[in-house]
């Protein structure tokens, strides 16, 4: 791992790193925040996945999670969105290609090779963050923002033994049927929308997947997203039917940014400290 | 005024706004956060001016002083570092022309038509805000980085009746005897250091302004331009020589970037919140 950045915050030290990727093939680049009191103890760990045509950095800057992380004793970890380079594939849009990631292994050309963000988080990050930081073992937690909420609820469902806890701010929850998940899933997957269904939250837990701990989400009501491309209703009533624990708070005058992250991200990081407390 | 972007924060609003200055003849940016509290009375308000390079995003993304604003119940008004605009004088170094304003009013060519940005803060934005936003009569203070700093310590001490708190971190205290402050000085104000006198801090203590309260200043010990262009004990010296009261409290380990801003942003907002009560 290389270090990019190191700089003193809250006691602790907020690192930006980057390392070559055997999942995606690319160098990738990652942010994370390791409180003071991990000089004399191993804390639990939370990644963070960022939404569209984020970096590593918009949450590390914007979102005021170091100061939580600090109180609470988690070390926080951010990556990137997507393998990025000259040599891997991209679209002028900002929906598709570099910077949207969307947490799946693509099977379709020209995004195969590289576009392997699920494998990135649900392996080589885990044992990444283990072998180079003071990691408790098995406490790790897992959340994200929009694009990044998906990809948390995503991999909370199918990595149960791994994750030990879930949250999501403003999350796509049902990519199969909205324009955003649309567009990138069948450009990534293919036209086969059965192949859609492991990275749908809502899918699968209709395909039976649960957890026994509560799946946290929060969403700002003022979102011009809401209704055309996050539609939280739809995961919460799947959730319901399933018997899956579920909180999902609604926040009037809320919108999509990064003020609305910073006013919840304290409220997340505490519901992972507590369930990560019984690892 | 004219409103650029409003997103709820932490129950209050932030908000970008502009209006045509009278003061620098272009039009100005300022960021302001109203706690959800000024729905039911009207409070203190803090100036904070940002550094080098910097507009009045930097501060308002990256500093998290939102979440410390609304519990202390403090408007945070966060103005642009000089004029803008094609019309502008402007010189392609960062330390100089938009975005270095060094809140002076410029007497050179071809920096005077615009580059009023002590009258713009000590004049015009006081007014503007009281208009504009619920605050308290006369609840008015001060606080800034780097040049920032400058610009609170130098306002500080000339408008005594006007700002109720100053406060500066990692400021430049003393610039006619450092590089930044001698390059911009010389620019601004022209040859002549008597003029300079009136915009360094050090010099107007040495020239007997003194204020009743304690100017707190943060400084990290880690700041690549702690030696060369800071200096904050030539200002502690000087404050103590005069028996003006300071507050100089040093980190070690932290840079002079916003990672350190936001670890200390909350004991600043604190600092003023106090002496503004007593308002």
């Amino acid at each position: 791992m290389k270090t990019i950045s190191e700089s003193r915050c809250f006691g602790g030290v907020q690192g930006t790193y980057s390392h070559a990727s055997t999942a995606t093939g690319t160098e990738m680049r990652l942010s994370v925040f390791v409180p003071e009191e991990a000089t004399r103890r191993a804390l639990p760990v939370v990644v963070y996945l960022s939404g569209l045509s984020c970096t590593e950095e918009n949450f590390t800057v914007k979102a005021g999670a170091q100061r939580y992380a600090a109180e609470l004793g988690l070390i926080v970890v951010a990556p990137d969105t997507s393998p990025r380079g000259q040599d891997v594939a991209d679209d002028p849009a900002y929906d598709l290609g570099q910077g949207a990631g969307f947490y799946v292994d693509a099977l379709q050309s020209p995004w195969a090779p590289h576009f392997r963000m699920y494998s990135y988080v649900a392996e080589e990050l885990p044992a990444l963050i283990a072998a180079n930081f003071p990691q408790r073992p098995g406490a790790l937690g897992i959340m994200g923002h929009s694009m990044g909420g998906h990809g948390a609820l995503v991999l909370g469902l199918r990595e149960q033994a791994l994750f030990g806890s879930v949250s999501a701010l403003a999350p796509i929850v049902t990519p199969s049927q909205v324009p955003w998940g649309i567009k990138a899933f069948s450009a990534y997957l293919g036209p086969d929308a059965a192949l859609w269904r492991d990275y749908d939250a809502t899918a699968l837990i209709e395909g039976g997947r649960r957890r026994a701990d509560v799946l946290r989400i929060d969403q700002g009501e003022a979102d011009k997203f809401l209704g055309e491309q996050l539609r939280p209703e739809v995961f919460a009533a799947a959730c319901e039917r399933a018997g899956q624990p579920i909180e999902l708070r609604r926040h009037p005058g809320y919108d999509h940014g990064y003020f609305f992250v910073a006013t919840v991200i304290g409220d997340h990081l505490r519901h992972h400290a507590e369930l990560l407390a019984r690892r």
